[in-house]
């Protein structure tokens, strides 16, 4: 991370760095991690680019939080304490210094929530669109972090917080009408655009989980890739997915929006697998830590699939098996 | 790192991640790094944008090769042994199947030269120009990556390989007639293109170098960096700079080449200082481990700023004090 690349972000970004003593003030080539005995690092990256996984028009604080979220959501779901992390900033030469002030005060905001620090990175100019990446850094104790493979027939097959705001806002933001009042409106938006990862959870999944995975791609497809890993077969009960009250209006209006939730992206929730016997142990533990979860199903011997049972206890058939940005 | 978003070039990038166990062969939303005790990371990242750092019609190896040797020449010249990388790849849809093909074997044969492997990252659709990020991992003993402050008065100021051999590269790059015949032109322009990480000088880095920069914007600049990180003066002796001899024949015949050796950017050589008495020591080592090291310069007392002597003693005035890319 040469500082100088950092060019005109430079002074927005050195006060995220402040905290981490291996950030050296973003002033060398490259930051030092250290790992406390007994643990080991988990590294994850997403990038995010304008006009596939944001619209150009969003505000640029909400894009910065969403970025650090995306990261901190697959670290929470490892069962990972967020440590530090690096950033890449393809920006625009004309992008308005307004946008760079509001991005760096979004990423502020998200080291502050969520107890992360700006190790380093580098900073570029394109032709194209703003593109950013982060990689996250996390720590777990070695051979903890909490993998996609691992789900046993048995297992109780849980999910946190709700389910399909995310895209049911995004339906909003598209401007389809799907009947939402403002205020339904705004929640949604807000769940769309200001995903909240579920770190006090890392604890918990790391002591308790066969198996998890964030809900990014839409719950049925990372149900689906847990199944995969673990060369198992999940099977979820519709009904017991659970609904913000925001959602559950919309949805009892309009029931084929619940094709919508299950499968609908960016999430930002955990779905994770625990042996049955800790069920009630792990939903006491997260409601205490803040972030209630919900059992949805059970794993079972069977192909690597999902089965979805719809209130009459026969599958449904959803039109699509999650959601891409491609 | 959803392995799901890998998407297209999935199946080139796996092959790449199997020498590492943390990596998971990519199935998994994040790698692990463990760290032996007494050890801390080093984390260094570099982006690239077609158009901006290199040609849209540079080979697709080349291109890979050099993402992951810039990133590499941060390592070597903070100190670090090479250890994972992280691989952001945002494409434009129609993007060539050889493209990525071509690119995925630049890699490979990037991580058998330079023995470090894939650890994970994403893989983006954009609608603009290829950008390219790598995060590398390195290893050090636990405080001992070699900063850019730190260089004391007296300090022989040194450096490796030869300078300014992708600085006439870039010029026979873009067409520019500076007289290369075309054995020189080759020659050069592999320098430019397939830059060579100082990956064997590591270890002598961290035992006895006081500071260290690899040159990426250029000689004097990062020079510049060092006189400005340790608050010292750098004098150097344009005459001492190491030249290749394709380099030599071309300055001679036009003299006025050599403002763009020591300010052109793209050399990956890593700048570095060490106690005078040093000196003999490091020269010897450095050339049993393949890669010869020269004198250049002293630091001195002084305000942070670098001054070049030409042959009759005098300060020499430079018209650019470095390349940068933006």
């Amino acid at each position: 991370m040469p500082a100088g690349e950092f060019g005109r972000i430079d002074r927005w970004l050195k006060p995220l760095a402040a905290g981490f003593p291996g950030a050296r003030t973003l002033t060398d080539d490259a930051g030092t991690v250290a790992v406390p005995p007994g643990h080991e690092l988990v590294v994850t990256t997403d990038a995010m680019v304008a006009g596939v996984h944001f619209l150009p028009t969003d505000p640029p604080g909400d894009i910065a939080l969403k970025l650090l979220a995306v990261n901190l959501s697959d670290l929470a779901a490892k069962g990972a304490e967020p440590l530090a992390y690096s950033l890449v900033t393809a920006l625009p030469r004309d992008l308005p210094e307004e946008w760079l002030a509001g991005f760096a005060s979004g990423l502020a905001e998200g080291q502050r929530r969520w107890g992360i620090h700006l190790l380093g990175g580098d900073s570029v100019s394109t032709p194209g669109p703003v593109c950013l990446t982060i990689s996250a850094l996390g720590l777990v104790p070695a051979g903890r972090m909490v993998g996609r493979a691992g789900a046993r027939t048995g297992d109780a097959v849980m999910v946190s917080g709700t389910i399909g705001d995310a895209a049911l806002g995004l339906r909003i933001a598209l401007g389809e009408g799907i009947g939402a009042s403002t205020a339904v409106a705004d929640s949604l938006l807000t769940r769309l655009r200001r995903p909240e990862p579920r770190l006090p959870l890392a604890r918990l999944l790391r002591h308790g989980a066969t198996a998890a995975i964030d809900v990014s791609d839409g719950l049925v497809a990372d149900l689906g890739h847990l199944a995969v890993a673990g060369s198992v077969s999940v099977t979820i009960e519709a009904a017991r997915v659970p609904l913000s009250p925001e959602a559950t209006a919309l949805v009892t209006a309009t029931p084929g929006l619940m094709a919508d939730v299950l499968t609908g992206g960016d999430d930002y929730e955990v779905a994770f697998t625990v042996p049955a016997a800790l069920q009630a142990v792990v939903e006491t533990r997260a409601f205490a830590a803040g972030v209630p979860v919900t059992r949805i199903g059970t794993v079972a011997k069977g192909p690597p699939a999902v089965t979805v049972l719809g209130p009459d206890g026969q599958p449904i058939r959803l039109d699509r098996a999650g959601w891409s940005h491609f």
